[in-house]
């Protein structure tokens, strides 16, 4: 398959990239690196990159920034870059990119655990998360052409918490947290919320 | 405890009311009618609101609009004005109104079980649920002095369905669904989403 892969520079992106490689064509897009770059906080950028794509057979997205602050300090521009970029920025991948992917091709995007177990300073994180999961539920109702989408929930990935200098015993390893979404391209789950503890 | 219930002209809203209103001090708002007047997309209202009403014990929202509309047509300005006005209004009237709540007090919203049991059309609506379910649960964790936040999820109302002139055999008398309204006021409950069925 031809696999757009949106925030393929990232830890989890160049995992999921490393275990699709060997069986699939990775376009890599990234939003400053990458073979093509996208700001996906804006729709015209995402209809640019569709149009350099041309047909894929999927899309997946480990792409998407949401503001972690205290409650207290999350200013309304906070929240405006968290529902443009992570929240909107993937809604419009799935709007603008359906016309390019495939007949039984597939949609599969990132949210994350803060949807289900907030922590303090998440609210905006745990809101753009748990409205991606919604998203994705319906979304998968009217997709046409036998089009499948799914959202990947990782929980903390070991990378990420080895880099925050976080206690990482906890997290999960993003090579682990790649296999939900090779569950969900090759797969025929549909309106799945993922987890990718690496239970499944 | 003095109560304002943003929404308390609409058909859950009435209901809400009217279950409060023997115990407590209703402060009825509404879009266009009600004692006080709102428009949940404007944060401007919504501090003109809390200055006029000055301290209260509680805010209960059954407000808010959100666009339902088959995913391939619904639009940029429909995903805005969902976002902006169930979801961003609600949250907005948490943010806005916490320094005017009372120790101890709460916050009610309403999200809906298209959150988590979508239908065509519902893309929009499901994505706003969600986000709302997704923000209690981690709001919860920073309102000051003991605040408590739920949110409603109502299932489809009898009243509504009869007025669509869909089958209301399967809907949930407005009365059932205030009963999770009371629950969250005076319960204490935080963080939940609470089904509003008539299961409990």
């Amino acid at each position: 398959m031809k696999v757009l892969v949106v925030g393929a520079t990232g830890t989890i992106g160049k995992a999921v990239v490393h275990a699709l490689s060997s069986r699939h064509e990775i376009v890599a897009v990234g939003h400053r690196d990458g073979q093509l770059r996208v700001d996906l906080a804006d729709k015209a950028s995402i209809a640019r990159l569709f149009e350099a794509t041309g047909r894929v057979d999927a899309v997946v997205s480990t792409a998407g920034a949401a503001r972690f602050r205290p409650l207290a300090a999350l200013t309304d521009e906070d929240f405006a870059f968290s529902l443009a970029n992570k929240l909107m920025g993937q809604v419009n991948l799935v709007r603008v990119g359906a016309a390019a992917v495939a007949d039984r091709g597939s949609f599969t995007l990132s949210s994350g655990i803060l949807s289900r177990s907030p922590m303090p300073g998440s609210t905006a994180v745990s809101l753009v998360n748990a409205a991606l999961e919604g998203f994705v539920r319906a979304a998968a109702l009217e997709l046409p052409r036998g089009i499948r989408i799914n959202v990947v929930s990782p929980g903390w990935v070991t990378e990420t918490l080895q880099t925050l200098k976080m206690d990482a015993s906890a997290g999960t390893p993003a090579t682990v947290v790649a296999r939900a979404y090779v569950r969900s391209l090759e797969g025929a789950d549909t309106g799945a919320v993922l987890d990718a503890l690496g239970k499944g």
